[in-house]
């Protein structure tokens, strides 16, 4: 071959596989997205075509990657889980972050017409960055999923309040911070309730609290030879979104197969 | 804060942080390309509407990140290489590879309705992966370079002969194949030009060479302070398409820049 | 200071911690100890006092560093186990590795002159090295430790036999090696009864198991003001030097503190 | 084989082998040397005994690896270098990290009676951590061991001052701290000359510049086939130990083998 004096360079590429028997997460988020909101206009305190988006870009993740058993977005935001026994791509690190960010970027790029038909995407164009943790038990798996959660709820607790009094209330923004600042959880919920008439409690479940995204359908036990079979099903398989709470121990009782890690 | 108590997890993410003083390449390959040429009937050997894509997004990428000194595609890859003192975020690893394959794939969707009117996209979608490699000297980098472009011209040449003996020969593709077994390139040479009289020569550079992209201009020395001012301004430089030789020492001495590995 | 202009080459230190809650397991062997064994006339199969003295190095080991759990040892390695929520050197891989390795091989040289008083050490000296895996289940730990284990009565029952065949039997090496190869378990035990007169089950404990090593006493449960008083007691606590069975539930069962990870 | 079903644990072994074509620094550091020099009563402020050990151990460890082209001791630290083409190990970090590391313990322990006849070795024994870092190029080589060296400067002008200020000017620690606190290198040097008739410069080479070791003769540029020869070789040519300068241009200028980085 012509080229192979150069191929030496490959002994340059270091191995990125990641420990096996753990719970891979990978992570994306928007880069930029607080000029991108500006720039499209998107509502105030949450854009429901945004998220929307959002998810319907996850569903196609999933939908390409059979060996993922769940996701959670929140804001510009997503979380991909495998199952811990995968060994998609030898559980490279690059090739499974790249995979879904890329996939993810593509849908969402993709779909976007369709969800804001009025503003039409210009460069610079939406894109995510990304990494891959791994989480080593259950617990911690599911510490991180509430960890996300959380987040997502502390948030949009302080956005709601925010925007209620800028836009409601006629506040300057920075005003709006101030009178914000070193409130808790009870202090914002009076003021909507107050001043606003507003009951965060029925305040739409995707905005408090994130969508999550599975398979329908428990996976049944098989034999080896029936496993790359399952794993075509498993991508047909319907992917359910809802906006449920995933810190309580109710969605994963009824779902023990997520925690388990095995694949089918 | 609510979720506290869930924040340990963070420290579950392990640094990915790339050597210092290397130059970084990130290579990205299109997913499953194979399947998605005959799903969109790319022309063969080479579909000039998919190159021009191709070099369309990766120029959107390099517009998108002024730390990028040059890059280079052929086929559904392509390298973007980081100037070897660049301390983009930090130099993680997944960072930059994740920045520049989203990047690239928002661009390669967005685009693709101008390069190719009469085939819309539809799911699943065109997606890439991606890796980041480092090289410590420029003649490790030289030779990754001259390693895909051999390549470029080792595989352009097979395809411009096997798709001659399918094409204008008629022959069956698996005929095709054998006959072009063991063949070296004088036999490819003359199977193209007493067949078919076609001079391999004259096919056009794009094919035979790939696409070197950088930025015009050289830039000045300049102080720390400057350098900021400098990224910016290298930013809004033009970038330059180029389908030129890598190989041999020509292109690299009159742009001594890239190789210095100082980005400004 | 004068050498600051020098301090930026500590940014090429590439971290390197562990993967959080998951055991830990350094493995040490020693190196060229093929050559080693024949230099200083190590008796066969087994030599009791290089035995003997690799306990001695793993046990001073084990005081050295609390967090560390379980030991196991066989022929010229040793494995020690760290606690799974050890935060021992924040977990980095080289200096847990390098003080276990360091702290072993003083203690073996050091104890060499009283366990071979007629055979002094000369260079080469004897060394080891080392590495250090992660694994995040208990069952996947007691997998390793098994594999160990059965790795060490494999070995064993293959060298008493045939070095009963060179020694008693008065074979030459390589008609030894012959005979015994294709040879299953109860071809050797029945080589060793018929022809020796040997019953494998009765050699000693430490040729067929290795040696385990652990603390005394069940760990009690604490507060964390208490932890750090507990690590020093626990340094200070009868390190225990046994010779049984690790592959069963047996051992496990009596010390359910091992697996569950708490160092307290 | 019997532990056949337990040999996935293999599988958890992460790779770690460093980047080619770098210089690979393994830096090993006394551990608790504080508590040690005063257990041992090392004469302050260096004790010629405890560096002529030192030395003694890199010696070995030098004539042990071949592959080592510079070693740079000082204190309780020894820095070794590979020549940046070694492939020992696979560049295995740890591997090579641990290998150099029980070499110098083991030779420490060994040598340590002849070196302190009056004060044997007792529990706990000396040991070392270590670890391997990669510079990509010749400066960053050079300024690696020009931190080291200027360290050693540093430290040993304060030491130097402080014990004749302790030992021969009578004050306590702390005092003598609190004088020395905020001097410069001019200020430190007057103390010396003025109060007590040193002339810092005339102070042992060994104590100002630390230890370079390096082997004799310069290798001759040879074949493939001749390497393996000339590697051993290299094991027995006869190794330097010297207290120069490296921080000039002087020592590389008349070695260029050692920065280019070639085995041989």
């Amino acid at each position: 071959m012509a080229n192979s004096k150069y191929e030496y360079v490959r002994s340059f590429e270091q191995p990125d596989n990641l420990l096996p028997n753990t719970f891979i997460v990978v992570r994306l988020d928007g880069r930029g997205f607080t000029k991108l909101t500006a720039k499209y206009n998107f509502e105030k305190p949450n854009d429901r075509r945004a998220l929307d988006l959002m998810n319907e870009a996850a569903v196609a993740v999933m939908r390409d990657l059979p060996d993922l058993v769940l996701a959670y977005g929140q804001s510009d935001e997503f979380s991909f889980v495998f199952y811990k026994d995968c060994t998609l791509f030898e559980r490279r690190a690059s090739k499974l972050v790249t995979t879904i960010v890329s996939t993810f970027t593509a849908n969402y790029v993709f779909g976007w017409a369709q969800h804001f038909p009025d503003t039409p995407l210009t460069a610079p164009l939406p894109s995510f960055d990304g990494r891959a943790v791994c989480y080593p038990s259950p617990t911690n798996l599911r510490d991180y999923l509430s960890w996300r959660q959380a987040d997502c709820h502390i948030n949009n607790l302080y956005n709601t309040t925010f925007w209620a009094l800028v836009l409601k209330g006629g506040l300057d923004n920075r005003v709006a911070e101030k009178e914000l600042s070193g409130t808790v959880s009870a202090d914002k919920n009076e003021i909507l309730f107050k001043r606003f008439g507003i009951n965060y409690n029925n305040e739409p479940e995707i905005f408090k609290k994130g969508s999550v995204l599975y398979r329908d359908g428990r996976p049944v036990q098989m034999s080896k030879t029936q496993q790359e079979k399952e794993r075509k099903k498993r991508g047909k398989a319907k992917i359910v979104v809802e906006h449920v709470d995933l810190i309580g121990d109710s969605f994963w009782e009824r779902r023990p197969w997520i925690l388990s890690g095995r694949a089918g």
